[in-house]
């Protein structure tokens, strides 16, 4: 392909334009997956125009961050959208959104960080992967991670979700051969400094095949998971 | 496998303790490449005693972030090492070392950049990938990015290395569908701060699919993106 | 004029003492644009009082940063404020204030950042400048910059709203030749930290011919937009 | 011009590759002025090479934050390049660089600062502006302030160079009604953190009408200063 | 006086132990002031328990940053105690706090600023000094901090309360030849960083004479300026 | 014992698996402890879970940084479960909860520091150890200090809680020939960056023998210093 | 005085315009102190002409923060210059030097601080002031301070200069009833952040008469002190 | 004993002054360690005189981050000095030093971190503890530290050293239960900044029982763990 062909190919790219925002319908077909909404610091109503134009496209949509007043909002509109509780994200589930590709795994290093893997699971699982979860696999206990062994080496991509020092990354990073996107959550207190502490732990770690994503952007995960997982993804017709 | 077998094979693994160091020699079977070393820090009788150590067993050994001093006491002991100057790297290459996977590429925003981004080539190639290397393609010259377009869409992994603002995380990761690994550098000055605007910039990316590693740190993205492109990789008889 | 006609000038400006606030009724004349209101930190009643203070002197007023309770109090002495929802700012309109300059363009990135580009809208409109908007222009997705290209290309200064890691910037400023005033917002989470994270990437921006200013102050870009329109401006008589 | 007359523009944008960079040879037609080369972290020999490839097409070349190394290398290929010791910058002169826009005014805080004020005065002069200078104008000596008034009520831009606590800035700001280009300067020691002290100072000051550049990037504040000087500027025939 | 002596006027000092806080009533006779109370952090029962025992020795009793509830608390026990509410502020008068010295001026760069420096005008009056208040005096309108030179001139130390960028304090400093107490206050947004902005500004003021306090620290400026102007203050009988 | 034993220990170790917490019924008896539930971040029904989980199994139960909402979960499952309202804990007794070692003392520079001394005590007490308190000893007042002097000699083991400057610290470690353990508090304001300044001047403390563990983290400290306190512990048969 | 003559004497207060510097003759009239030169930064023979201009007006010059390059160059010029090997100042006596009113105590933390306690003592002999030094007066050996406390309870105003944790600063202001002029030093190492430690310490000092001045900054110090110290200056006829 | 006996044995405490430096001979009978120095930011001639005083008194003597300059001052006046090369100290060793308690393990993550952890050996063996150490157990190889297992498990006290992220410490501390000493290092590039990373991992360990010194602080630690171990530690005759 030449670089005119390139350049002609993205310019005829469609989108729709509500004013607020740009919806861009042929997102999905050039990578896979629609574009995800980032609920946080839009108004109910521009979330439930941004769905409304999303929905019935042959894609599911997700909007991640976000609340129940939102949702009450989208729901007026778009009446078969769901919303997750835990990873406060609202789900319009797709015509084709069984999970097929074997291979995430996510783990929590504890309880707390529930809600940010959470949000990378149900990304994942939009995207086509079937994903394991295992929580609450703290370092300070050693067999725990230890028992979960047998799932990180069957893993063909594993995300880590942890807080506070984030150890849990060097060493499962240590124990596997497969890429490992770490998530560093806002849990924990004091000179965690709202996750800068697991931030830069992960960014520092000892284990090679380390990913780095944002401090509680479960969807940036569950989304790179995806994406290395499947080899050869072609678009729906 | 059960947690018994997955504990004795965790505590069989041998290593080669040299006081200051322990060599881990089964690490190239159970992860598919030899512990790197990283030089910085060590002294150059060290250097040379591990990489004496490593070398010799069927695997390239890599040392990252050394220098001629290093050099010099290395390749007293180890005749086939080579430095690479540009990337301020020691290379002992292994037996098999012929890239025979392709789809790397590897992308600088700018000049300074190059030393960075030779050690990810560097890393990527003794892992048994083929890499591509796009040089200088700041998005203040958007036909630059425009000219890589056929490259960016055949790869299969994308390393991006960029200091100062690292825009071209999110412009790149916005035309593909593939991993994009983001390497902030270290290139820069004033509010720079030694990386951190780039580091940020990768983090806070509006395009999903990036992954981010530690400022300047080739390596890691080397080898996470040989990690990701070797499918059903095996570790060799 | 020598030393001393400046100092002369300059000792004989008129102000007005509330007491908790000195209001520079010659600013106006100095400026082109009378002193605007900082609400955040202030009384709703010594908002009132200032907006009283600087009306009806044949300029229009601007309280930014501003809420609906003072709006209450400031609406009760003077009847002809607006309050604008959006930007959560307080308009009292001047006799001159329809717009007349042709050239600024305002850009966001994305959706959230809309408050903060209308408090620029309205500065640049308040200051005589016709304004031109385009929303949510992400560079993840490129054909949307490049739909708004003729719109770039034909703007006399550019004011450039983003939160995140503000790539917008970098790629905006390189398609065209005339000055970017570029807004850093606070949207974003984890380690945009409040808006850090794009400041320091404007700040970094590879791209020549770009002015920052502070953080979620949609009012200072405005100001400057109008100000560099303007050529040969001369305060009404 | 429709979206794709504007893509075609953009796409069919030259420039030369030399390997280690891409030089953009359209860009002084595009924005009317040169690429302008980072020194810092390039090699002398690729310095030389880029200011090889730049020369002779009629526009002045400029290479900031450089050292006499690079300039030795420069001067080989390049016999009419001259080093400035004071801005540490190589500049080779256009056949058309006499300065002819009035209007700039570079302002230092102190003498430390000159460096900064250089590489700023150097880059407008190149971009066709004429330039006043006043040096060591601190604030804590006002009457040297109320000296440069007839000055500064004269410019029609202003550049302030100024490190430590950077109060020039809101003074100047506040005496004027051109825009005023800010340039943070790591001069200062302690607290000032290279310069953080000013950055903040300036994005913070409650003068309106202030732009704000990186630390010590005098280039960006000439750039833009000139830029907003010239009015229906024409790229050369 | 020998080093025994020392030690002995030290060991002998009283004080009340509350059980949660110790009260250090020989502290007036020490310094010339009671012990201040920090309100924050502190539950109203505490604060009045404490505020009771410091009562009635014939000194005045100041609660600084402390809110209507603690008060409430207070002014059941102790019925003569006030509750400043722009200072935040309980205080309750001693028998001989008439201010009697001369000389302390204390000045805002803004309105937001008002708070804290009624923290600062409350605490320099009980310890005895006549104060002087002037407000919004900020450097972008330079006429201003002018009409206050006469002021400023016979001032004997000055205290000044200023957010954002502060840059008042550099001007005022170098107008005086007196002590100037800086107070950086959290007034500001964005970059200002909660004061932060504020501080360094003040720390690398370019006028010698500053002295910097914590932010928002009204209550240390006014100590100290009254620390300064009393010579050979001496405690009551 | 071979490293196969100490592998064959750890292997075995029990926890059950709540599927949203694996709780580690084997750690008291490996440490001396049960694990420690930190209830920041879990909902009230997943901490009344663990703690059911955990009670009643020989051993006392502690949930630090919780709140009234949490304990309503907890006590209707475990109603021998206390709430300490100072401490914001909840703690279901164990059977052998005497404090019987002597030797743990506990010192507050402030009243507000109270909160965390108390979740010191109360662990320190859970595992064993008898706790003297002393609050409100801020250097300010040396002869408070002078009056703990005996009680500090005495004791075997400091814990010093403080906020602001934390000066103490440096007083404390200086007269005592014993570990002190030192808990930075987020008590105080502006430029304490919420414990920052408390936890750098304990990091750099000039006297030696402190030892420092997260801001706010009372748990910490208290858990150190019984671990310290206990020599030749043997865990319960 | 009336602002018009307020006015009138600034506009005429004479300096000398050498071009990359401004001499402010009127200084030592205006302040009773001539304008300090700050070395660093400037280039030697910047420093010897600005010095020459200085000198001989009866007055002593002073420079801080310079080197023995710049000595040299100033001594070619003017041979009555010394150089302060430990403060690493020029001084240029004056006619008057002789210091007169007693009461300024520098203390030291430690021996690394004395380079700036010297320049503090420096400072403030050449304003006038007496001057006694002690030397490594460290908190945790609490017998040291109070061997020095006859000298701190007899101090009019004291100067503390301490690194690391600067918990000295609380110890002594909390003895003394006098200003206390805190400089935090560079000195320490880790978490120091090269003096943000003492810094932030000093700041949030619990005990209320601390003036802070920039990390290192002995000349602001001693100015401070001197100008504190004299009741009733007159400028010198 | 009385506040009146405590005072009094305070106040008596020898010290020898040398001007520069105040030497505290009765440190050692106090806390059973001499005053260690500190040598950064002395001069060599200092750091003799300083050694010289506190040698031959019955005590070794510990100089930590000092050079070999220092040394040759040193070892003129003291030829019983020896210099440590790897720990960067000096050491006149005392008439007792031979190491007497068992139980102190000092393990270090990676060779980098030997200075740093030769600084902690040496000073816990000179304050009569026997040390074993291991190196380089880095987590991303478990079984490194399986193999030190039986050593942690009858270590009484453990010292770690570990820069980069850290993740050792919280392994270990899950595995034992002794106190771990903590000892963050300045090694790793990029985002470790300088040791902070493995600070803020170590300050956040989700492992209770961990203390932390400073950064590269290994004398702190060799102090404290050899606190922890004596118990019942006597001064000598």
């Amino acid at each position: 392909m030449s670089v005119d062909d390139a350049m002609s190919s993205l310019r005829t790219l469609p989108y729709e334009d509500l004013g607020f925002a740009k919806i861009d319908h042929h997102r999905p077909l050039r990578t896979g997956f629609p574009e995800v909404v980032l609920g946080k610091g839009k108004r109910p109503e521009q979330v439930a125009a941004i769905v409304a134009s999303l929905t019935g496209r042959g894609h599911p949509v997700l909007v991640t961050k976000t609340d129940p007043l939102a949702y009450e909002a989208v729901v007026r509109q778009t009446p078969e959208a769901n919303y997750n509780d835990l990873a406060r994200a609202i789900v319009v589930p797709g015509p084709h959104s069984a999970p097929s590709r074997e291979g995430v795994l996510v783990v929590t290093a504890g309880t707390a960080d529930l809600p940010v893997a959470e949000e990378a699971c149900l990304t994942a699982e939009l995207m086509g992967s079937r994903v394991t979860r295992i929580n609450d696999v703290g370092v300070a206990g050693l067999h725990r991670v230890m028992d979960a062994l047998p799932n990180l080496q069957e893993a063909k991509v594993i995300i880590l979700v942890a807080g506070m020092e984030a150890a849990l990354v060097s060493v499962v990073a240590g124990l596997v051969s497969v890429p490992v996107v770490a998530v560093p959550t806002s849990v924990g207190y004091g000179s965690s400094f709202e996750g800068l502490a697991a931030l830069l732990g992960m960014l520092n770690s000892c284990a090679p095949g380390v990913a780095v994503v944002n401090i509680d952007n479960g969807f940036g995960a569950g989304y790179l998971a995806a994406q290395i997982l499947r080899n050869g993804y072609q678009a729906p017709d």
